[in-house]
């Protein structure tokens, strides 16, 4: 029998050599990386166990005890919802979380990079940007272990993502406009080169044809997701001959800009007129009337997002490729039946 | 003339025998702390500047780059703002942020200081918090510099504080309402235990007395800073046989009561009832009509309280004892004229 202290000395290349396979073989094991033979991994897990390898001691002794979220800028609408869902994950496993609002563009990049090399980082948590390829590499080449929280944009293949169901949330406002009676039904767009825009517009089209009422393009106006865009697309759809009697704004701040136009047409929301948007901003509870709106579960994709990466960060998994979270419709007051005539 | 090279190996006791004075003196220079006779220090400061003394390189070879930043939770309307200035002062500074929300009683703290003492940290910023002397005596025992970040509570005398001008807030919040002709105001008591409910209550009185006006104890009510104290104490004010004309609700969360119990009682803000909040939270801009409130320069205290703590770090001085900032009348739509009659 091989004594303990002997055991603790024994090197991976022990470990390979002793069950016939490569050192990388035997790394991925130690790693819990996938792609090794069930019955290869059972020899090299029993040789691991019988040497009383010091596997979790000699990783944790190298970890830093830290993750890094960092974000565009800290105003966003979710950021707190995010540190909030991160920061529960990783205080209970033992991590601290480092905030940073950074422009993965800007002048600040190069010292940020040089104070995470210094202090060193578990993985890195990048929330609501949106990357192209080149930050894309810069990013991976800190060769530490990256997620990305997404309730907007679109990523790029290359990195493991938490987003929202956005075509059904849609599809779920829409139904629920549907629900109230409504037959005609504006949309407001989103940003064109955000994915999500388009899932949310194809979730209404679905809802829709669903219904069986047929489009009208004239129901469909652009716009950016702001607050301004809403307020001019709300101007433009009510200004049609026949124009809709609900919008559904295609995001929260949208439908803020489609309050200010109705108030200055002299409509009333929910009473001439009825608008749902889509996130569930905390706005959305303080405004009057009180917005029914489309959830995105925040605090859920920032927990699952990190909750991963700590998986992955033990050694028990693979980043997955995307997880989508469902979103939920909260009914509030700026909905109601369609009016009369 | 000494070499640069055995510069570079002078040590503070060899310094301290130049200097003719005590190594502990020699420290107390070089971290800049105050109570140093100037004649002393100057002599100090040029033995140290003649021998090349490696101050800065020393310090910040030890530091971890990284600032502590703690919440009893990340749910108070106060959170993101002061994230976002402790972050950007200590970004330019070349520091992490690393964000924490903790009860200092619970079962977390253990496994916290556990953390926080492997991977170490240069401060804390402890953000909201109201402590007792033995949460003060754990906290300095890290050894690490400690300042507190005060919109509410009143800290013990023992730790940095940065806070707000609560007797000058109240002040001119009633001044306000004095200049639109209120005769009658009402005011909502803040938390009794936290002393700027005092200095609130205070400066509402002094204004008071200031335009002339004897002081009715009928129309100060007490409150615990909630919602439901703000909508329970209006009720309290308008039921009186003379009832107010405008109400100073103590905080925002009041004044959000406010506006519910005089919806209740038919009357419309501004029009028939005045209302003014402190703190200028969030929901203060969206709330209808958009509330007239004092604003606490929530991210300036963020960003003052890590100005204070990295000036210590960089052994430039002593934490200060207290700062207070001052605060700002910002006028929404939920004042007005004393109606008439």
């Amino acid at each position: 029998m091989v004594s303990k202290q002997d055991a603790g000395r024994a090197t991976i290349s022990e470990i390979a050599l002793e069950a016939g396979v490569s050192v990388p073989t035997v790394s991925k094991v130690l790693n819990g990386h996938a792609h090794v033979a069930a019955e290869t991994r059972a020899r090299v897990e029993e040789i691991i166990a019988r040497r009383d390898y010091a596997r979790r001691p000699a990783k944790r002794s190298k970890k830093a005890g830290l993750i890094d979220l960092v974000f565009p800028g800290l105003g966003s609408e979710w950021a707190l919802e995010i540190i909030e869902g991160v920061e529960r994950v990783a205080q209970e496993a033992g991590y601290g979380t480092v905030v940073s609002s950074l422009s993965l563009d800007g002048s600040r990049i190069r010292p940020w990079l040089a104070n995470l090399a210094e202090r060193k980082s578990d993985g890195l948590i990048l929330a609501v940007y949106e990357l192209d390829p080149k930050q894309i590499r810069r990013i991976r080449s800190l060769g530490i272990p990256v997620v990305l929280i997404d309730p907007v944009g679109q990523p790029g293949p290359d990195l493991m993502t938490v987003g929202a169901a956005n075509w059904e949330g849609a599809y779920s406002a829409t139904e629920h406009l549907l629900q109230l009676g409504h037959k005609r039904i504006g949309m407001i767009g989103g940003r064109e080169d955000l994915q999500c825009s388009s899932a949310r517009e194809d979730g209404y089209l679905a809802a829709l044809r669903r219904a069986g009422i047929r489009m009208d393009s004239a129901l469909m106006v652009p716009g950016d997701f702001s607050t301004e865009a809403g307020e001019a697309g709300t101007r433009q759809l009510l200004s049609l001959t026949e124009p809709p009697t609900a919008i559904f704004t295609g995001n929260d701040d949208q439908a803020l800009g489609a309050y200010r136009a109705a108030r200055a047409a002299g409509l009333r929301v929910p009473d001439d007129l009825s608008v749902i948007g889509f996130d569930d901003i905390p706005a959305a509870e303080w405004v009057e009337p009180p917005l029914t709106t489309i959830r995105q579960p925040v605090v859920q994709m920032a927990e699952t997002a990190t909750r991963a990466l700590l998986r992955h960060l033990e050694g028990d998994e693979e980043l997955p490729q995307r997880i989508e979270l469902g979103t939920e419709l909260v009914v509030r007051g700026s909905t109601a039946g369609a009016p009369k005539g």
